[in-house]
């Protein structure tokens, strides 16, 4: 069986008009998701930290840095974009392997289309089938491969960068492989860097190294044609079980990006059940912090696994806390990005309720569900069942909660006019003539000057 | 057991002063060894094809491309410097664990000292510390990791380069553990790959990602501090087997690079003993191939396994020969990468001997050892015991073996006087004030010119 070669002559041969409407759309919510998560998190000190680092070594100005007005070589850019559209851990999920599958891929097809202009529709093509390999190398290792510990997002991110890059290089079914078999040998990162900047690091890194396999693959240099199956590939080496049939069965029938979901909270997915059925707690019986006696939770195992810090210390270790996430649901009402701040983890009425918080863990209790149980002073016990999060492939949010999400995002960053203009490109993505406007018009206006004279 | 912090501390931590001077003169000898191997393969097509794919991404002309005119940023000259010297497979062995360990470590450190001026012992320094750290590393995990499926020398090197950077940047503790844990989650490299391009692609791929990991940390990029132990760090997640007392014992008194070792054949090291046999006869009684009847040869079973093709027909199969070597061993009195090029491998001098050559396997051989017959046709049988094979630990090459075989490599490249300069920095090379020096005068005359102009 020709796993790798499979995979790389599907990626070369496809059309986008044999690819349904239905899933283009699906391609474009993830884009404007994915763009308003980088630009949320441009300022974020990491990305000054990389910036800082790493712009001495940055080759000619071609592409931007999405919300700020540096511009790096597309390489960088990509590294650096990827990086900021993680860094809130709020950007999109494919919950079957839980790959956050735009990150890697569009980080470096945007980069590249500032650098050799494509349309609207070359870019959606390469991006929707960088996505289509990246989750069907992630369903065919899940959940081994992720059980090992290894942080999927920025091991199968590789491949679809590779492949996404490669397409719009317009490489042949050869090179292809080559491009799979270069990204199958820098295929990396572990689930231990969760809770640190490595975490965004891995899919910033997988862009650019995908980004790089496929230039290298261009210009012919040569790796293995069984990168994914040999018995030293991908596929053996980093999981202990594999289904290749997930990569290669209904190739072309079935669109893996149409299954990808959207957080409406800025923490791991794990703790999505937990917050929603929290808020609705909250907002259904008025609740205050100082009524309550108790939070009881009934959870999948992998929420403690994931997110069981129960006294985090500054704002990133809030988000891999299910204690912190339900006690700010409940005084906030939210669970967005300004509830993971270092002041709001250290506010004492947060601290005081999170301690209130306990857990049980139920194997019965599906991932995507939670059992919530509030005693409160006077005596009464509110409950409430999740069966499927907010957000979820069952309960998705819509385009106009993605646009409201992206506006607090952008909010504080580009104004409200730039931000009308960037949500209208987004949408009509597939119909324009240069897609690379969509990087540019996610500089605010005076970032580029301001970034030139520093 | 703190076992990256531990060698983070060691790395902060040593002095130069405190390393003996035999381990700084194994050190100048790999460095020596390393430098020879990257100039000669500097005009492999793999390198300009490297160069093709990505000088357009590189930042400013920071370092020099060894034996080239190009120069590039520092991280560009890391890869590609990397990829030259692991390019014909010919640069050192540390042989408890098949890495090679100058590659990742002074391919970055070398780049960096034309960027931020060092002295040559401080290069030194760095140097030891980075194989070292990356040679522990390796021994920790060695062999499950390596059975597994990983190029131990991409997957190790990247801690040894951004050791070696670290030390150079002077990072704190804390910072080098970042640096420590930013090249775990970069660790990759299949031993898919080899016989392909990929092969020496994990050195410079180590050496640039283990460069970036250091650069980050200097700026507070933060990372896991448990990125080697932790249960999903990296010895865990790479490898069934493990143990740490290799990383943390001993800190200080033994040194990894004294283990050192130079191949100066350039084939499979199975085969060296029996070239190594096959000149030595040749020598001791001025044979010639008319003279010889029939050559047997009685080996350990790894020599047929992995060098048993009776008829090459290329040059780099002929690497993969005992007999083509044996044949060239009599005829040209050497294995160098001359006699495994297509010409040599076709010429009739060469097949009438090689298809004289008998094997016979015998398990109570040692693998670096081998038993010579050479029946002669005036009657006479000509004999030779090889213990253990020229290169080995036991009968290492010497300093003016080491240089022959660096004159070899920079012949075609290097004028002979400039080749005597760059020899003579070498062995000076604690003693030099600036360690860049050594990077610029592999640069033949006139290439710095002839690559500007083209």
């Amino acid at each position: 069986m020709e796993v790798t070669k499979t995979l790389a002559q599907f990626v070369v041969d496809s059309r986008y008009d044999a690819i349904p409407e239905k899933v283009r759309h699906e391609a474009k919510r993830s884009v404007l998701n994915w763009l308003g998560c980088a630009i949320g998190a441009s300022r974020h000190e990491g990305i000054d930290i990389a910036l800082a680092a790493l712009a001495g070594f940055s080759g000619p100005a071609q592409a931007s840095l999405l919300g700020r007005g540096e511009r790096l070589d597309i390489m960088h850019a990509a590294l650096l974009n990827g990086i900021s559209s993680h860094m809130f851990d709020f950007d999109d999920t494919h919950l079957k392997t839980v790959i956050h599958p735009s990150g890697p891929v569009a980080s470096a097809v945007l980069a590249l289309a500032e650098y050799k202009p494509m349309s609207g529709a070359d870019f959606l093509h390469a991006f929707i089938l960088g996505v289509e390999v990246e989750c069907r190398i992630g369903n065919a290792v899940y959940p081994s491969h992720y059980d090992i510990g290894w942080h999927i997002t920025g091991t199968a991110g590789v491949f679809g960068a590779a492949a996404a890059v490669g397409r719009a290089l317009k490489l042949n079914a050869q090179q292809m492989t080559w491009a799979l078999g270069i990204a199958a040998t820098q295929s990396s990162g572990l689930r231990e860097m969760f809770g640190t900047m490595c975490k965004p690091f891995h899919p910033g890194r997988a862009a650019q190294n995908g980004m790089t396999a496929a230039f290298l693959a261009s210009k012919n240099f040569t790796s293995s044609e069984r990168g994914i199956e040999a018995p030293r590939g991908f596929a053996n080496v980093l999981a202990t079980a594999r289904n290749y049939d997930e990569i290669t069965g209904k190739l072309g029938q079935s669109w893996e990006v149409a299954l990808n979901t959207y957080k409406p909270f800025a923490c791991g997915i794990v703790i999505h059940p937990i917050i929603d059925g929290c808020v609705q707690l909250r907002n259904e019986h008025k609740l205050k912090a100082g009524d309550i006696e108790g939070i009881a939770l009934k959870v999948h195992p992998l929420v403690l696994e994931l997110t069981g810090k129960k006294t985090p210390q500054v704002g990133l270790e809030g988000k891999f806390s299910v204690y912190h996430s339900a006690a700010v649901a409940i005084i906030h009402g939210e669970g967005g990005e300004d509830v993971y701040s270092d002041a709001c983890v250290r506010d004492p009425e947060v601290t005081t309720l999170r301690d209130k918080v306990s857990t049980e863990v139920d194997k019965s209790v599906h991932e995507d569900a939670a059992h919530i149980a509030i005693r409160l002073k006077d005596g009464r016990v509110l409950t409430k069942h999740v069966e499927h999060a907010i957000g979820s492939l069952a309960r998705p949010m819509s385009d106009a909660d993605l646009e409201a999400k992206f506006r607090k995002f952008a909010k504080g960053i580009l104004s409200s006019g730039e931000t009308d203009a960037l949500l209208k490109l987004c949408w009509s993505l597939d119909k324009l003539k240069d897609a690379g406007e969509i990087a540019r018009a996610s500089v605010p206006a005076g970032a580029a000057k301001k970034a030139k004279a520093s």
